[in-house]
Formats: C-alpha cells, structure tokens, sequence
C-alpha cells in the first residue's frame, strides 16, 4: 500500500505547529495542486455550520439522493412487458453480503400483487391426513427459525450462453439477493397437517402455487419439502416486500428461484411431480441436441467480481485496488475463491470476508496493485462438495448454446487501461 | 401444538372428493363459522384475475402500505426538538437480527447532514509520522471488512431508571440497530499515517470528530482504536444513509453509540483523552452520591422480549404461544437467554435461532403454551464472559436512580389475560 499516498504526508512537525493548510497540501483528491490549500479542510464547510435534518424527517429512510443510480433496472429488450419480467439487483455497487430488500432483484409472471394478511390463506391438502388452511395469524403460532439465504433466477446469468450480451455485473449476475429470512419450516406445518413425517415418503411430493394469477405452480420432491424449505414471512428482520410475496412467500434454500413461490396459497401432497406449466415448457434446459435436461434445481457453484466491473470503473490510475466479487453455492458453503488478472492463465486465491454459509453470498476480495495494463479479469468458486466452478467452454461441452438456464460460467471482464471494463468472453 | 387448530381438520376422505368448501370450514380466522364456506377459499380471489405490479414499479422499493407502523418513532416530551433528539427502532415489529437502515434508529447532535462523497475528507493528525487527509476514493483502495454489530445509545432504556415510564419495546429498548458494515480498520488507516501499530502505545488516545455542526468528539483509547473499530462507508450492503452518517462513519464494536462518530472527518492521536463535552457533561453516569462514572464505554449484556410486549399485544387467545426477543452484548457473544413468566420466580431456557455472534443482535425464541392468566414476562441474557444480565434492583443498589446511560436491566411486560401488555416493575 505504500504507493498510494506517495508525497501526500506533511512532516509531523509542520502539522503539529497548527498548520492545517499545510495539511491540505497532502489531499489527492480533485483538482487540488500540492502545496494549494484545499477549501474543504481550510474554510468552515458549510454543513459544518449549520443544523441537519430532524429524527422526525423520514419515519422509513430511503437513500440518499447522491446513491440514486444504485437501483433495481429491468432490460427492456429482454421481455414483452415488465408485467411478466425481471429486474436486476445492483451487485455492481453494492458490498458485504446482505441484499436490502429494497433494491433485491423481482421476477414476476403476472405482476406482483396486492394481498393483505387478513386476506391470506394456506391451504395444505392432498395425501395429509388432516387437509387445513392457515391463517397468517396461525402461521405466527409456530416455531420459527432465521437463516441467511442466497434467492438466485435460473436465467441468471441466461442471456450470456450465447455470447457476452450484457454490459454489467448488475445485468449479468444480477438475479439474485442474499437476506435473513424469518419463517416457520415446512415440515412443522406438514406435519401439523397429518403427514408422518418419519414414515415412507421417499415417492412422495409437494406442489406449491401462489395466489396470484399465474399461480407459479411447482413441484419439489418430498426430501427437500421435509428439508430445510421454510413459510417464510420476514426478510432482513421486516415484512417480506409486496414484490417478494407478501405477506407469505416459500424459501427453498440453494435451489432455483422460481420454486421460492411468492404469496404462497397452496400445498398439495402428491404421489409424483405435476409437470406443471413452470417445470415443463420453462425451467428445464434444452441441450444441443434438442432434449431437455428437467428437475435441475440446484443452484451451482458461481461466482462474478462485482467491480471493478463495467458499471464499476477504475477510477484511481495504478496503485492499490480491491477486486471484490460474490461467490455462492446451492449446495453448500464457499470454500474458495481464485481471481485471475490474465483470463485464467494464473490465478491467486481471493479473502474471504467470512467463512462461508451454506447456500448463501459470500464476499471475497482481493487486494492487489495495479500496473496501469489491461486486465482479463476472472473469478472462479469452489464448494464443500469439492465442486469448482467451470468455463463457459466446459459448460457448452455438456450442455451447448440452447439452454436459458444454470448457466454458472466463470466470467471475464476485460478492464482496459483507462479503467474502463467491458463484458468478453476469452476462448 | 395439538390444540391449536384443534376442531380445524376435515376428514382426508371428504377433501379428497374435491370438496374445497368442505376445507374451508376449517379456517379459524374471521368471523367464519365451523362449516361456513370462506369466500377467500371458495371464491376465485380478486389478486388472482388481473395482473399486479410490473417490475418498473419501484426501481427502490418501500415496504407494502399495511406496514406503515412499522416505522422509526420520536417521543416529542424526550427532547425540546427534533434536531438534537432520537427516533427509535420499531423493534417489537421485527424479526429476525438485521434492522433494515430505513427503520433503524437515529441519533443526532445537530441533525443529519448532507455530504457528498466527492465533498468527503478524513484527517489522520496528531501523534503521527504522516499526518494524511483521506478522501472518499482513497478509503476504498484500502482492505475492508465485513461484520455484523450492534449499535445502542447509551441511553437505551435511559428512561426506565426511575420507574416504568413507556409503554412499548419500540421506546423502551429500540435506540439500537444491528447492520452488516463494510469498511477498512482504523488500525489500517492510524498505520498507513506512520503510527508504529507494533509500539508502545498503551497511553495513547485517538480524538474522533464529525464533520457536523455538533462534532460530538470522543476519546479512544488506543487499545480499542487498534483493535476492532471500523471506518465504515457501507451497512447491509449499501450505502449508509445519510442519517447514518452519509458517506462514513465510525464503527466502534461494543461500545456506546455516541463513540460511532458520524460523518467522521478527523481522527487525531493524543497523548490522554480529550475530556470533550460529550464525555464529560454528557455520556457520563451520575451516582447516588453525585459523583460521576466516566469511561463506561461497553454496552453490557442486555435483552428483551420484543413480543408479546405492549405494541404487540396477544391477539390469539391461549395455546400456542410464540415468546420472542433480542440479547446483546458488548463484551462478545450472548450464550443463554432465560424468559419468566411470573416475575422472575421461575426461568426456562429459550431457543436461540444462531449462535451468538460477537456484539450482534442474538434472536431468542421460547415457544409454549399460554394458558390464558396474566404473566410477568421477563428475559435475562448470559454472554461469554459469564456476566448475567442484572434486575433494576441490583443496578439502583450499585448506581442508584440519577444515571441516564447505560441501564442494562431486567425488563418486565405485564401480560393480561385479554393479551395486552403493559411496562411494569416488580420488586
């Protein structure tokens, strides 16, 4: 780090003499010359010298207006509407872990809509003993548990099977936020409704549907249903948002997103899958040689360096830089995560902020030394299943240029000198 | 749980012959009658024929419109104004440990000032080889961090000393926040302007300044400003809000939220702490003698039941009953939680959802059974170091009744049998 503030320090002994413009003359930033005091260490700034805003001035906060372009966007080329579409979290801009709930990515297939918990209902039906519906009051009766979940779109990362089409980690990689979700497992409200929890049910289903108009409809085999599925109707400590299901959505740990069924009005116990809608004609991936690969739920090991990317631009010339990125696996914790400067000729391994949590975001960085060249900047996730995250070469091998879904590539992003990145793929 | 629903179950045999009206005689909710069709079973529901919202409905989104309680409260007779004043969490409405930024609770000496990025300077002066000036882009090229803490006022509860005064956990014990924060360590910074980090320096302080009108100056000793504090740009992922500091504050784990300077521009290392107002006149525990404790920076071990409490009243009837809470401490992590019903006489042990963490909000849970009589909840919180959460008893014969700051004890919500709730104090 000793380069990056190369002939900013005053001498101590200058400074302690009260010379505060001489400080000044150590600020980099702007257009100040060394030596020219800079106004806002020398003058009385003006926000120094006044009162701020009172604690009755916003009861629920949003941000601050400078941060305004750190938004949820929607592509407009990419759906017919944006009834039946998808906006993106801004990963590029966003740092540590948790996605607030008001900039976390949405999909809806016929809107997100209004329902009142008054309104609400749960029904659990089908192979139960004893068929029951919920009030949102009853579901508040049960044991609840709190765990940090990454919800991540099987199209995440869709458009790009093809070739690099989106210029952004927040487009690229953007279908997916990480909260805290509160709710009740799935396997408590089962059991209440009769089902023998600890008896055969290895042949058995659930089916979910929610109540809005598409209904979203999904199967999920009995294992995952008695797992660690949760009726969940907190994230981030607060209300779901009307855009995430409230008041009641499913959370389906590590798997696709589309089961995480939002407003959440129904559960059937089946003796097989529906092969409804959503699990047939969508959310199966189509291989090169024309069939379908279906009940792909998992969410593979991934990972994106979220800047510097091209919504997030060097900004500072050569010196100290963070290269931080996500990196998150649906079947279990992060182990690891390598970066590479060169397209993935060499690689070094990244920080992990954290250990990692099984199915959820984990932030890695890697703080290096820019020499001012061009970059093929790569990040590459491995899991606690030994799994490691492949090429977009390896992943067309198996699966060819067809598919929508489960894309988990390494990505590349070509950062130029100038600082500039852009969205390329590297053979 | 068997008495919850009980006389809701239809027979397997009925519901399976399609008959959806027979299922909905099940629902305990409303004013349904046992055998009653509920039209929001029955009939197709009004969310479920049209189309909701679009994805371009909120680029960054507010919570639904029927949460709208759920919001930061000021308590107008608490300060002459909302400029110098408080607003307070609404933690009996939360779950979960994450205080999303938009309800978390506000302190200000001088109001929320407005501060751009670009605007931003950080000062390292004082006892240092290369006193520095930092600005915004400079602290980003440093290694960051990421941790989950909490922050409580020292005057959390502040109110409680001379007796129950407010009736609800929101005022009680809502000047508190636990956020995911970002930012490069003090050591790092206090180390790049020369400090020998390695040296002897167990006599040193740091002085710490806002750039606000109020500068709310603190003294640190270098113990703690070596150790775990943070100079933090981002919480829960994004940016700080502008009154949370907007676009860096201090972070100071553990310790009273007047040391986590917001919209922190200098940071001088001394040789003895400053004595400023705010750690003289203010912050500082007035005895039963007259005489003052100073230094009392560590928020000690703490907890409350944040439901059933007063603004989150039983409206179920007895059975099944969710108690729940938050434990804090800190001195490092919470390892047990205790909740009475009867004041204190008797104790049972409550589920926490995670293990503790270190100074972050723990979520506690005790799920029983109410049998609808008046109860005197309580919970006590344990952390790591043994320490035992205190009752106001034991704190009055220790501080007597003159302090402000740092009351930790035993809370007491008096539950009656209609399942409102009341503060109260047991002797």
């Amino acid at each position: 780090m000793s380069e990056l503030f190369k002939g900013k320090p005053t001498s101590r002994r200058a400074f302690l003499r009260g010379s505060v413009a001489a400080a000044a003359g150590a600020v980099t930033a702007g257009a100040a010359q060394a030596g020219t005091p800079d106004p806002l260490i020398t003058d009385v700034q003006p926000w120094a010298t006044g009162l701020g805003d009172g604690v009755d001035a916003s009861p629920y906060g949003l941000p601050i207006e400078y941060e305004s372009d750190v938004v949820r966007r929607n592509v407009e080329w990419l759906t017919a509407d944006t009834i039946s579409s998808i906006n993106f979290t801004p990963i590029h801009a966003l740092d540590g872990t948790i996605t607030p709930q008001g900039c976390a990515f949405e999909r809806h297939h016929s809107g997100a809509i209004d329902l009142k918990k008054e309104d609400y209902r749960l029904m659990i039906n089908g192979l139960v003993d004893k068929p029951l519906v919920f009030t949102y009051a009853d579901l508040e009766r049960f044991p609840r548990e709190n765990h940090v979940y990454f919800c991540e779109c099987a199209a995440n990362t869709g458009m790009e099977w093809a070739g690099a089409q989106l210029n952004g980690a927040q487009f690229t990689h953007g279908m997916i936020h990480n909260m805290e979700y509160t709710g009740v497992p799935l396997r408590t409200l089962l059991e209440e409704a009769g089902l023998d929890v600890a008896g055969e049910l290895q042949d058995k289903w659930v089916y979910v549907e929610g109540a809005d108009a598409s209904s979203n409809g999904r199967s999920i085999p009995m294992g995952k249903a008695l797992g660690d599925c949760l009726v969940a109707f907190k994230a981030n400590g607060e209300a779901l948002r009307k855009e995430h299901g409230y008041p009641v959505r499913l959370v389906v740990p590590g798997w696709e997103g589309n089961m995480w069924v939002k407003w959440i009005r129904r559960i059937e116990v089946t003796d097989g899958p529906v092969e409804s809608r959503e699990e047939t004609s969508k959310y199966t991936d189509t291989l090169a040689d024309g069939t379908s690969r279906k009940w792909t739920w998992v969410m593979d090991a991934k990972s994106v360096v979220t800047s510097p990317s091209p919504q997030s631009p060097i900004t500072h010339g050569k010196g100290p830089l963070v290269i931080t990125g996500l990196a998150w696996s649906g079947h279990g914790a992060i182990t690891r995560v390598d970066v590479s400067k060169d397209g993935g000729k060499t690689w070094e391994t990244a920080r992990l902020a954290k250990e990692g949590e099984a199915k959820a975001l984990t932030r890695f960085y890697l703080d290096t030394t820019w020499d001012g060249e061009e970059m093929l900047l790569q990040s590459r996730a491995m899991d606690d299943t030994g799994y490691i995250q492949p090429t977009k070469a390896q992943l067309r091998e198996v699966r060819g240029e067809n598919s929508i879904y489960h894309n988990n590539c390494i990505q590349t992003w070509w950062v130029r000198p100038n600082g500039e990145a852009e969205n390329v793929e590297v053979s």
